[in-house]
């Protein structure tokens, strides 16, 4: 991974009753638009086991390449529905320590 | 990955002048311990460009596996020392999707 990498963990707040729903829109956004533009790396939706989170997990391969994506309306749709349903707190990290299991039981 | 493993995603804030710390005491904490606990898959420890965040992602091979290294007070130390400079907010999760790049840009 290069210097410039940059992760994105954006955390949904969302009513348990509506995490599906949440869940459908931010794959369906990544699916159609995020993910086609250049520098998108990976991404990995998670949904909390108590329903209340959605947790999106994703690298860029800079945050220029970022950027651009964001400027793109094309996931606007399923997001505005999405803030409709939930809240969200971003964050912009980079890797700071990858840790591995020691021994064979792991 | 089988449907047992579960994905932590704790997003820690903190002052920025402490947020070096934090990422020094949580490190230590997984690199002493938690790592070497049965089932630990891997974990991530990721510093917020802003400097208010860290966020540690660890994937465990199941939940008990997970609650029987939360008896062990050997990382207790380190996490105490943690909290004392940081809030956090907790998350335990499955992955609901993992999205790839499209064409040969990304």
């Amino acid at each position: 991974m290069s210097d410039k990498t940059v992760t994105l963990i954006n955390v949904f707040t969302v009513k348990p009753e509506r995490q599906q729903e949440l869940v459908e829109l931010l794959t369906k956004a990544t699916e159609e638009s995020v993910r086609h533009a250049p520098g998108f790396m990976s991404a990995r939706l998670h949904r909390s086991l108590d329903g209340t989170k959605v947790t999106m997990y994703a690298q860029w391969r800079s945050n220029e390449d970022y950027q651009a994506m964001r400027k793109d309306p094309a996931p606007l749709p399923c997001l505005t529905k999405a803030l409709e349903i939930a809240t969200f707190e971003p964050g912009m990290y980079e890797v700071a320590q990858s840790l591995s299991p020691s021994g064979t039981d792991a």
